[in-house]
């Protein structure tokens, strides 16, 4: 039964699109001629043509042969990586980080990533992202970014222990100052790099400063095999045995990456008290050669997996799509079986399974009535897409990032018609293009970090 | 040094590009603010654009901040098919074949034929495709389709053994009426089905035609590692085994796909008199869970391997700028090494490689001199894309089909500022979608043949 809007005037009224909606039990299905009913940055309703025909509306979309969808959420990323994009092509992870990342890391300014944020907001916005979780460094700056997009974002601000307690108590203070900022679009973590660069110690207190402060931890795990491999022959547990001997399992966690998840890792993941749950950014896994993050295994113990794409200096792009496509695709490949994660699987793992990553589960991820209003529109009449047998696999498997043609996040429209509105990209890239040649400086011989994964 | 345009006017000059160049011994090279001069349907000059500053020109197009570079090639697919994209969704490749599309085929009739060639060409035209090897049925319609849509095209009517002698006689009888046809830009080749459909006798037969008439041959040959074993098992011969053993190898021939071509079968490939190439749609291959074609190990023997999509009923879309980005990223995973396929080596495939596949190596394939006008350009001032610090990279893997601005075939521009100029998708679709349910239906229980690879 289509849901009745309210009778005060709307501020957005979407109209004859095709919605996707998830059924009670959380199945996708798509509701065809249907209209979105905006209003304070809530979804107030998703309802019929006829329901709208006489609702006044500040702005009213007409969005026939669009599917409007859940806005994608990138659930683990370094925005301010795309100033990088493409200096460290086709090399394996010990030198793309010794010889190259963390060497040019150094040379950032605040202004740096602030730009490199805008920019990667910029994307993400033309590519139907609505929210993003990020992991860097600066981190004011990227709430900066967040703010001036109008993006939602979950941020959290990296350490080391080789940083010493600064890195730690950094974190806490910036994921104390910005929760619920930018009128709650943002939300925070604590973010320690990884288990393989924050020693048990800081990670133990990580876990106390979670639980003390009710704040998620976001941090790297079991990146790849190696790493797993390495961690059982210098500490006797894998990384996701050192995240549950630390406490952080009893936190909320978002892992990011765990390619090098194994069987054994499963039941400990399963006894968490916490809410755990992995990013999978399976570009970057093809690229370097790993093995991808094992999403029947997470699927049987109810771990939500949600998709991503990493920073732009290892993946290219911050095409949370083409996340979406290659997730289906490497998953039937890796598991040698055709049939196992479907285009309507892919569609809940972009939806339902990424809100719950970032801890929006309740708040974003599903055109419901009282969620915040992240969604985007499609646009399906392209030749590419035609004809629709089959409107998941459509999406999913024919449709690309660019036929995105509007974005909306909380109720306000970020690009209308492929047109951004709240980000002038040629005036960043400007300002940026005069850094680059010292972004690029690596002849001093400094890195923020050693790879020793 | 830049060449020196004729004086005479000429029909196109692109200016202010940044051009896409092959060097003498192959390697790809950028060269920037460049123009492009065309005339009679060849590439008559790149040069700089101070060179061409007084020339007369009948269109003169600003490429500043695009990519010119040579138009994509598809190296093996069914255009027609797109009019089934989707409807065979998560199968294993025995199921997709014989309960969803064998069925469907049936149903074709030469006008459905058409109007997916048509919509096929659409998509191509807009995803910057100059080129493409159709292997199909009604192949005439095919034709048609090309001649009025304007793009390049290597055809051939495939055919089984389940057909008798008709199915060769048709396929040689249309490889010799359309060869060199729509002003030599078709060209043909015989195309038997597969050697798991075509027996020995008939394949035997097709090489000797191939010989008699010069003409080439293109077939699908061990598509997966399966039909390589069952073929051991019941004839004691791989695929590529039967083919030279049945003489095709002294044939030019074009095997579509070759997952599953073993170490065995690389003396055999180099010893082929003939011109042996593979075309790779590596999408596909995930989807149905098989592995991927050996670019490294036919790299050793010099088969140039060719980009493709295969139809849009596995692939779901004929991108094949994403085979592209596919091509590098599955290398790189299937071979365990970070270092293989780089964006240049995918650049290599998409342009000098396909051309040979195709047997257009000296037509077309690179922006030189006297070489067809088959080019593209590409739009790289996307935040996606920005900032380049590796062209080639930015290309590969941040860029996107629908970068693609502008496709030029013989000298013709067929897609200007994606506006596409000799097609109308929605009457193509309009008449298309009359026809969907008669498409569709199976409950008559026919099949076009029975799949047992």
């Amino acid at each position: 039964m289509p849901d009745t809007p309210t009778e005060a005037p709307a501020d957005i009224v979407v109209t004859g699109c095709t919605a996707l909606v998830h059924g009670a039990e959380g199945g996708i299905g798509f509701a065809e001629d249907t209209a979105v009913v905006v209003r304070d940055g809530v979804i107030d309703a998703v309802t019929s043509a006829r329901a709208v025909a006489d609702l006044p509306a500040a702005e009213r979309i007409d969005a026939r042969g669009q599917v409007a969808m859940p806005g994608l959420i990138n659930c683990h990323t370094h925005a301010p990586m795309v100033v990088f994009r493409g200096m460290a092509e086709d090399l394996p992870i010990e030198e793309w980080f010794n010889d190259r990342i963390w060497p040019v890391e150094t040379n950032l300014t605040d202004r740096d990533v602030e730009l490199g944020a805008l920019l990667a907001c910029a994307e993400m916005i033309s590519g139907g992202v609505t929210a993003f979780a990020d992991h860097y460094f600066a981190m004011d700056r990227v709430a900066a970014a967040t703010v001036r997009s109008g993006l939602r974002a979950h941020l959290g601000w990296a350490y080391f222990s080789s940083q010493g307690p600064e890195g730690r108590e950094r974190s806490l203070d910036f994921a104390l100052r910005w929760r619920d900022g930018a009128d709650g679009r943002i939300t925070t973590a604590l973010a320690p790099h990884a288990p393989y660069t924050v020693d048990d110690a800081d990670l133990t207190a990580t876990a106390a400063l979670a639980r003390e402060h009710g704040l998620p931890v976001h941090l790297h795990a079991a990146e790849n095999r190696a790493q797993t491999d390495n961690s059982l022959a210098r500490h006797g547990r894998t990384p996701v045995g050192v995240l549950e001997h630390c406490g952080l399992l009893d936190a909320d966690v978002l892992l990011a990456h765990g390619t090098g998840i194994t069987e054994d890792d499963l039941p400990v993941l399963e006894r968490a008290t916490g809410r755990v749950a992995v990013a999978t950014a399976p570009r970057g896994y093809l690229k370097f050669a790993w093995d991808t993050t094992p999403l029947r295994s997470l699927a049987s113990i109810g771990v939500p997996v949600g998709l991503a794409t990493d920073g732009a200096a290892s993946n290219n792009s911050l095409d949370v799509w083409e996340s979406m496509a290659l997730t289906s695709l490497v998953q039937k490949s890796a598991t040698g079986d055709p049939r196992w994660l479907t285009a309507r699987q892919a569609l809940d793992h972009a939806t339902t399974q990424s809100a719950r990553a970032v801890g929006l589960g309740d708040r974003v991820g599903a055109l419901a009535p009282g969620r915040r209003a992240d969604l985007i529109l499609v646009d399906v009449t392209g030749p590419h897409v035609q004809p629709v047998h089959d409107l998941a696999a459509a999406l999913v498997h024919s449709a690309r990032s660019a036929d995105v043609r509007t974005t909306i996040v909380d109720g306000r429209v970020l690009m209308r018609d492929r047109q951004l509105l709240t980000l002038d990209v040629p005036e960043i890239l400007a300002e940026l293009r005069t850094r680059l040649p010292h972004l690029l400086d690596r002849d001093h011989g400094r890195r923020v970090q050693d790879y020793d994964g």
